[in-house]
């Protein structure tokens, strides 16, 4: 059994960690806590009464190394940068869902999380959780950086083209929809019921903070500087994420060219579903999942392939590709748990 | 013109009377103001960006005196009593939305409201502003004491029992569904969307504040002593009101006598739709109007009528209840800006 | 492993079978059939696709019979009392989820399905499936009428006061909530999105076809008539059942024996929480699991408890009810497959 | 006073059509009408019990010229096409608010519709009832091709770029998001609740009918052949669209000199509201409005302006449009009872 902690569990992601960590065949969750809330873990989401004894107290390193062989932090960015260095030393595996050790660069952090990196010295040295992509290094990896709910839908969406076709890429935009647990669960005005249902609104343009994320990832996989257009929106529902992906190629692709260039892309993955042509992915189907499903279309009278992504932002966007690196990083089957 | 002010205009009832008394043709909106928000009006409600140049301020007695010949309190209940007596000392005429002069005792309003009453010598005094019962009355009133949203579909759906067959009422259970707006809008989690989506609860069991301005008002309807059983729920919806209730009589009832009752009480009110036999209300059909439907049933194996009511939230309970009673007080046909 | 069938998987009942019965750790899906979709479940069902190869072909009784240990039948009702003596008669025990068989009269079964009963001999002779009340029965079970999801909720809430209180009831008022996965997906206007969400409405007062079986079995349980009035309403949201039981007694009963009644009735019951006092069920904290949350308030005043209950309506109110009731007809524990 | 008819009231537009005109304040509603649909008003759309006595009937030509100034067609496309000749032969004029007459060719229309056009030989004298571009021509149009919902919102967000950028636009992508009362209430499983909520889908990609609308009145508008790539979305609310525009220029722009291009381009236009810099549109500030808002941003690193821009679908992007163009065809001020 794979011992687990999860630091950060008053989230969603932590919620959706449990959801997931407490049904799977392989692990023991040892070990829970939270910044501000502790208590027992059912009177704190009581969807799990009478599952867990579990008590969520205050972060303690010391506690979670003698307890755990790998802890999830579901916790804000900030404050991972805080608690990874003290799990690592003690040699403990983790698995960070903030966003504090996908980027490379002190100075790129500083100007999109709007804080000074203070572990610095590890920014580049964590493995990018995005296993269709990072399989191997994930299975050795110590500390995991597990992508944003944003990039993981886009990167996948992409991957195969700027692996295989970077060259006759000209221009890259993601208008990109989320459900408004995307935004996590600090309380917030512009989130309160009666603001979001029945609306809709771009949000961030040119601002939002997994743009560098993406442009950093996709950028290493074409090997040359790729650069995107990001325009997120949130969308009155709870969860999922849909991405719609314009490319445009410097020339004519052939659309049968594409389709098959995903298929074997993706061939072996689990995950990852490229839709038959003329079908396009809905949120419905992957709502609860692990999937990220892809449709492909490409209009010849313009070089422009759409690529659409849908992904459960919680699941395969947070906690469920988290597990599937811990299932990678301890020897198991990918998808244990997860089906 | 009727000379109008609106303080309070932050808060979802204060946002339905501007949308209202902007379209009102016998009004001038004069004054607006707000707590702690001040800016101009198309700042602080997109909505209205071009429609006025209103600018909100903090609000000033003397200033909303000399522009206005009625206010509007779209205010959190104590804030009202205090900015009342201001008013009405300087003769302007006061519609107050909150709960505070609903009550007639203020030990009964210490207790609900859980603060002492600095304005307790006016308890008693302000007109019910219910215009199907207190018309007369209203149209003399210098403070109306604007009804509650769910004591106004209650209180419409009762009020033919309570004054005609009250002697034969053994019990009374209103069993009641609120959209999220009715909360307010202020911040807090259990409101966000991520929690009130594809959800329902009940709440304030027995607790809620709105139980004794109900019992009061049928108790007076009723020249006796009448208890009700509320409950009300959270509904996954911005806007609407549904009660169900249902009434025990003490002996047999004629179900066709009952639909002829309430048509004859209602006979001339604008906005009370009594529904057609075998028709129940639905949101859907009063959302964004002030009217109140009413369908009537009765089981006759067990002497229980079951009462349906329904009406918008922010209208007919709120702002445009508030409207038709200023309609009444100055003369105007009551429907006067509401249709 | 237990190998299992499916008969009517188009619907939401029968997608739900599916979801929990690919997860189950002894369970063998080999046979799904609809009526009037056939082709890959991955085609019918896209949340599916590269989960399974299963096909769905038209209903064959002798192919299942071949294939399959237990079926279960989602279809609607008429349906299941045409297949079920067939699969009997090959000896294959039977989950029936429509109404088919929940009642004991063939009488009342045309009154509230106003269609006659083609297998009538076997009415009152299936086992319901309702595990709490009826779990011995259900291991010896040949065949299973699986409760419908009002009656599933009502009776959790109202076991320990029949079968313990029962002398001392007066009435009982059920006023029901369900989201709109409850009406099934067959196409309907008055199903559409643009129609329901923002609204909020009654239905089927005093004419519900769950109101007798209800009725049969809490009479059953208290071996006396007992009579009630159901009112189910439907509700903006896709999923959950909410029910708010209003239940007079005779005279004044302790609530502190209410709770500790419940308490100590569902002492053993893996998936009824009775919850402390003071705390509410929500439709969130049950939804995608098969729990069933039960609230008990008790107002003194009146002899009146309140009780809320909520489950969700396609796993502990369909699908995953009957899966709990196949783990106990194969002696499996009744978790399995289902935490 | 215009007289006024309504053909098509069973739709959403011609339900909207309804609500706007009994408030208007120069408009006598004389004549409904609907293909399928016959009898009170109040009993078709229970929304107006106790406001009109008026009864729907079967279209008749000749009681509909007896009675009206101008007839609203809210009809099916193909419908519309068989009506329009009967109204005008009879001097009626007409407000098509279908695609029947939006179109100048006979061939397109049979493409994109996939429908031999009966009255081609008007295709293209219809006057394109988009007032801020077409207000001369609609002021005395006797058949007016009210624009389709994706186009107004298309239209308005791009005409200025098109009118006086033109030669600099590279190319255009137009990412659309609805809500699903823009899909019509004609009934389609696609459309049900439990099919839509929590969900979300592109659909059409390069294969809807609005499509060669824009095309056409961008192209008339730049003068030039302009070809645009669009995206439609269907989102989980009822009513609004809300439009992601990316136009990519063939070298830089200055951001501010499209700002004042915009408010320069609109400055006395009633319903466009250029947003201030930095402000996007949001949903819920356009509904129930005649408003659309548009946001500008531009990229400089990537000669890229975002372009956002949202209407009710039902209200700017239907009824509320057409009752503007009905205004300027009667010589009323364009806001009369839309404001």
């Amino acid at each position: 059994m794979i011992r687990v902690g999860i630091v950060g569990i008053s989230g969603y992601s932590g919620f959706t960690a449990l959801k997931i960590l407490l049904n799977h065949p392989d692990v023991r969750l040892n070990y829970v806590s939270a910044n501000t809330t502790t208590g027992f873990l059912a009177d704190i989401w009581p969807q799990f009464r009478g599952r867990t004894p579990l008590f969520c107290e205050s972060f303690d390193a010391d506690k979670a190394a003698e307890l755990c062989d790998v802890v999830f932090l579901a916790v804000p960015h900030t404050v991972s940068m805080e608690i990874t260095p003290k799990l690592l030393k003690r040699k403990i595996r983790v698995i960070d869902l903030s966003g504090d050790y996908r980027l490379n660069s002190a100075s790129v952090y500083k100007k999109w999380y709007g804080k000074n990196h203070t572990d610095s010295r590890r920014l580049g040295k964590a493995v990018y959780g995005l296993p269709e992509i990072y399989k191997a290094a994930i299975a050795r990896a110590d500390l995991i950086a597990n992508p944003g709910c944003y990039p993981t839908a886009a990167l996948l969406a992409l991957a195969p083209l700027v692996s295989l076709k970077n060259h006759a890429i000209r221009t890259i935009i993601i208008d990109a929809k989320s459900g408004v647990s995307g935004a996590g669960k600090k309380v917030s005005g512009a989130l309160m019921f009666s603001e979001v249902n029945e609306s809709l609104k771009a949000y961030k343009l040119f601002a939002h903070q997994h743009t560098p994320e993406m442009e950093q990832y996709l950028s290493s996989m074409a090997q040359r500087d790729i650069r995107i257009t990001f325009t997120p929106h949130l969308i009155p529902m709870t969860i999922g994420i849909y991405e719609t992906i314009y490319v445009e190629f410097q020339k004519h692709e052939a659309a049968s060219g594409l389709n098959a260039l995903y298929r074997k892309f993706y061939k072996t993955e689990p995950f990852v579903r490229v839709l038959p042509k003329g079908t396009l992915p809905e949120v419905k189907n992957i709502a609860g999942t692990n999937f990220c499903d892809i449709g492909i279309n490409y209009d010849r009278t313009r070089n422009l392939a759409i690529i659409t992504a849908a992904i459960d932002n919680l699941v395969k966007g947070a906690a469920g590709q988290a597990v599937q690196n811990m299932n990678l990083m301890f020897g198991r089957p990918e998808t244990t748990g997860l089906y």
